[in-house]
């Protein structure tokens, strides 16, 4: 990216070298949770503290802070340039409101306490995490303070993953999301289940890693500029502008936690790779937020991976691979079978309709936790009951519970809602899909991905972080963020299979 | 590591960075050889240069001059205080000489020529690479102008892998030697030879793996702080004091190569492995040269794990993997099958005999090329003529011959010496352990390999660089290196298998 004003370009040229330092963070933080040995771990986090403290220096640069002044004046002259302007000065005064030890101690911790979490969640033992978490949530508070809210400490953080979003606006779309969906569970639940055995029959792993690869080429994953890796909890990283890799899991005997977990990546990985290459060294070169990252995780996971048209296509793949376990399931029955509604442990594994659930739970006792109501001592018992109030379930394990997820472990607090919002956005982009491409199921029934995806590069992926959440809503569809092309969606979905 | 100076402690912090720094660059390095998708590359070295860059301002910080000034008269304390003091003054002057650009440019270079390497010797053309070599080999020369030297360009990069060592002495070692080499390969194959057949046979890859990981085990690589993976070039990285990665490469139809790849990078790997942990966060704390890292590496890799009696010892292991393959060959003709003595292309899999004539032929052609005798566009010619002079064997195609290694792609030129001068200090040593440990050939066949782990733990490992390669080698046999332990033990070893 290139500007007319030398200010604006010597910016620019600042963002390079934290464009470099944080992808080199990122290569430690993917070796960490992929191959890095066991007892690398206290050198492991002394690097990527070391590497934070850099960051922030970098971040905070009096050079920085004197372009950003003498730019005060200047009318930028496209939605390029606004936006960097606009995202330079989020980010200067993200990093600034921080001290240096500060963020070097917070980024050695969370590298030990992702340790911690491992560690705890194979001992099934909370207490074991207990302690890391408390730092954490420390630093949470102590985050929200240095950075500054007026309603709620949760916003100050929620404005790092998506930004410009507050916990009363999440609160008035949970609100009647959640009552929604209990209903719409409750009514799947008087139905008679969709028949789903076949997803346990036995799947190599070693057959699921190499039809993995194939269903991430399918969708237009490039392997030239990224790879697949197996992980405790599968997720994205960029560690280059051309080097987007993706992780998932495994078990023989759960077909659809790879699958999906690959498809729910690969749709991470598509965002990133798509994006405008004249960007890749400035901050626009990300996703604009994690509710729009999400939206293209879940819509390639679910809005395409779940719909009937892309089970009839890609069915005779997966046979394919196994034979033994799909030969004798068609096309309906498998579509009905991925799609079967009933409340469950783990988030990453829920259908469309739990699924929702799983985040307001942990939303709930975020705030909870931030607002100092809940202990984290006290957070199993709470989340046993959040678990009973919303999914009528109660975990058999704190692996199937408050240990199942990463996320608390780096410290991401505020993060789970933007999961819900990324359900919305999707089911809304979705509906504008439909209009464009009136022939997509037949496209995806031909496992022809191309069209879709370049859908999205043209309207989402291309612009990285130009327009924020709110802007492409408002570009891609005429209009802001509604809930209810979701609860439609789903509506229309779940009268078909269940008749409800 | 601690003084009761002041000025040597304020030193000492100053090395913590540098390593972390270095260590940094390291995960990226073994990142980029194992597992870094292709197109990644260019970000990559540009990650690469930035940390050269931060490596160079750390190891010239006027705060390092200043202190190094202070401690001009300062009488250290013990010989580790001593070393401290050397090395801070070695590594000062020897990054203060460089221009940071420079640096810089030439870290991005070097990055980008390993690849052109991958790639040159996958389609057989030295074309293809030249134009990186003629880079490296520009930027050798400037580095030797830069450091200085008195007798030869050559010293100057010498004294990077070997210090305090010289082109001429090298020579002095060399030329003998050579000599010597070239008689007994001639005497050898006036004999019959020794049957080898059987160590081409099938084995299979994923069993050879399991293996390697088994042999690594049992002469104590500790997977908590290591693991194995695949390369093109096999190598040992430091990511970190608890944090040392082997790799190796496979051949189905070739036993030998990931055996004695994965024990000789073990043989480096252990030597990182047993360094006194107060020096990790010192420069003390690596190997002190590579020519005692190979002769740690080839330490294991041949005196010992060539010898008959380890042969005795692990054989029946390696049948227990490779039933087909070695269920019908005694430990007698096993010995002697790994021992076979034959002029051969690649000089990771020569046999001892031949393995420092390789050495010799890179060494000649080194010289010439810093000289500017010999330009790189000639040296595939001039690597054939030396192979035909000192082999007796004309390689068929460049990735047998002149593209065969990989260090001259990362620009490490003088270096090919250091693994002779590791047989050379390896034998000498050999001579000692075995006054001080009589039994160690039953140790051997009973798999029992801690002892000589300890005993090279006790007089070398632990030592990191608190002593120079003479130092040691007085230390522990008590005279100077001796080329003539290296014939002695080639003599008698030789004389039992072909009666020469």
């Amino acid at each position: 990216m290139h500007s007319h004003n030398p200010n604006l370009n010597a910016l620019i040229e600042t963002q390079k070298e934290i464009k470099l330092l944080g992808s080199i963070a990122s290569v430690l933080g993917w070796d960490q949770e992929t191959y890095m040995p066991e007892e690398a771990l206290l050198w492991r986090s002394e690097q990527l503290a070391w590497l934070s403290g850099q960051m922030h220096r970098r971040e905070t640069a009096p050079e920085i802070k004197d372009l950003l002044d003498k730019l005060e004046d200047y009318s930028p002259a496209d939605d390029r340039e606004k936006a960097l302007l606009k995202v330079a000065r989020r980010e200067f005064r993200r990093a600034e409101v921080f001290p240096e030890d500060y963020v070097i101690e917070k980024a050695r911790h969370h590298s030990l306490a992702q340790n911690g979490w491992i560690q705890a969640r194979e001992k099934e033992d909370f207490e074991a995490f207990r302690p890391f978490l408390e730092k954490n949530m420390e630093f949470a508070r102590r985050d929200a303070e240095y950075l500054g809210y007026e309603e709620h400490p949760y916003d100050a953080l929620l404005d790092l993953y998506e930004p410009d979003m507050k916990a009363s606006q999440i609160k008035e779309l949970f609100d009647p999301l959640g009552e929604y969906l209990a209903g719409l569970v409750k009514r799947i639940g008087e139905k008679p289940p969709v028949r789903d055995d076949f997803l346990s029959r036995s799947c190599p792993v070693d057959k699921q890693e190499e039809l993995g690869k194939e269903v991430l080429k399918a969708i237009g994953y490039d392997f030239g500029k990224g790879r697949l890796d197996a992980t405790a909890h599968p997720f994205t990283s960029e560690l280059g502008p051309a080097d987007i890799r993706v992780t998932t899991r495994y078990d023989e005997f759960d077909f659809c936690s790879n699958l999906f977990s690959v498809i729910h990546e690969g749709g991470h990985a598509l965002y990133e790779m798509g994006i405008d290459s004249t960007l890749s060294e400035t901050l626009l070169g990300t996703g604009t937020s994690l509710g729009i990252h999400e939206s293209q995780s879940r819509f390639w996971e679910n809005l395409l991976g779940r719909s009937r048209a892309f089970c009839e296509g890609f069915l005779p793949l997966y046979q394919n691979y196994f034979p033994q376990a799909f030969g004798d399931i068609d096309g309906e029955s498998f579509y009905r079978g991925i799609n079967r509604v009933k409340p469950s442990f783990i988030r990453v594994e829920a259908d469309e309709v739990t699924y929702s659930l799983h985040v307001i739970l942990r939303f709930n006792l975020e705030l909870a936790l931030l607002e100092g109501s809940l202990a984290v001592k006290d957070l199993p018992e709470a989340w046993n009951e959040e678990s009973r109030k919303l999914l009528g379930i109660l975990p058999e394990s704190v692996s199937q519970g408050v240990l199942q997820d990463v996320h608390w472990s780096h410290g991401l607090i505020g993060y789970f809602s933007t999961y819900a919002l990324g359900n919305l956005y999707g089911a809304q982009f979705m509906a504008r899909m439909k209009k464009d491409i009136p022939q997509l199921d037949d496209l995806l029934r031909q496992r022809n991905c191309e069209p879709p995806l370049k859908w999205l590069r043209e309207k989402i992926h291309r612009h990285g972080s130009v327009y924020s959440s709110a802007e492409l809503c408002r570009k891609i569809c005429g209009e802001d963020l509604d809930y209810r092309y979701f609860i439609d969606y789903l509506e229309k979905k779940y009268l078909e299979i269940y008749g409800v």
